[in-house]
């Protein structure tokens, strides 16, 4: 049967729903990877450009922009951070599905260019129990853990507007939810024409 | 948590696709049972009311379709065959996914009165290999294997109407992304609504 092309999943989640534990577990499976974005800031010590960022200059990024070959992009602190298309058809060409992590805001803009992308968010079982591993990081005033946590409830709100809703109460659950939900993608029928045609034509 | 309502499955397969082999695994998770369908045909020796059928009389059953009690229904041989809808809705509402084994025409009359329906079609590897198999049995004349053939790959055509296509080559494989569909569309945002009301509710 021929390799299916990968797909491209946006993949949001509220400061401390356990979104790096969960994608650290995901990225043991060959078949999926995350997409680097390309950045106009600086690297930090120990960064590596291609590896934690595409480190472009100021033009390059501009000349990408007006090229069209972002998939989103905006600016913070002065800095532009964007997903090139490039970055992430080369690997879906490949059948590598490509995980874009990204905030709320971002991912509406891409369900608008990319309506074939699969939009899974992650939620936490509860706001006390978000507001409880916040603090257990020890790292944060609880101003700062007050904030994340209204923040965080805005995102949720945001939910309905994914294709998907995993609730990360336990680790091994939330991964094996997110591989239900993306071998589920991969046997829709529409998705399955080609599949079809294979199976009626091989004797 | 909520419990959901179970999910109505619409499930077909030509013959030889291993289809009641993929349902005996099935049907050892207890959130899942097949829905026993009604006939006006007479109990076979060993068959029990409620189990294998419901035994009913034509008068019942015309009473029955005439109070639109039925989610479809058809004639084969002068006898009723056909699935009420208190038979279906009665589990799903305690929770349970309910599986309606029918094939693809039933399917799609299915298919208007219940959009929420999911429904998964299964297919053989290749016609070849549904060919083997019907052979390997060893109940049936060429001719008789040739028909089977012929309208599996009339059905195998029907399947980009289903939700879900999944090929039945190895059977652990197959059983596997039955159940990955149907946590995906647990997971689907579209039904999270109130699990998304209960994170943020719960402190």
């Amino acid at each position: 049967m021929k390799m299916n092309k990968g797909r491209l999943i946006v993949f949001s989640a509220p400061s401390g729903c356990g979104k790096g534990t969960m994608l650290a577990e995901i990225l043991k499976n060959e078949r999926f990877r995350c997409s680097v974005s390309a950045t106009t800031r600086s690297p930090r010590e120990g960064e590596l450009d291609g590896i934690n960022y595409h480190f472009l200059t100021r033009e390059d990024f501009e000349r990408h922009i007006a090229a069209g070959e972002f998939l989103e992009y905006a600016e913070y602190c002065k800095n532009f951070y964007g997903t090139l298309v490039s970055e992430v058809d080369s690997y879906l060409e490949k059948g590598i599905n490509v995980i874009l992590e990204i905030e709320v805001q971002g991912a509406m803009k891409i369900k608008q260019k990319r309506p074939d992308a699969i939009f899974v968010f992650i939620a936490p079982p509860s706001i006390g129990e978000l507001t409880r591993r916040l603090r257990k990081r020890g790292t944060e005033s609880d101003e700062v853990i007050a904030e994340r946590v209204s923040q965080a409830a805005g995102e949720i709100a945001m939910a309905e507007k994914y294709d998907y809703v995993i609730v990360n109460d336990a680790l091994e659950d939330a991964v094996s939810d997110f591989f239900a939900v993306i071998r589920a993608e991969e046997l829709k029928a529409v998705c399955s024409g080609e599949i079809i045609n294979e199976v009626l034509k091989n004797a």
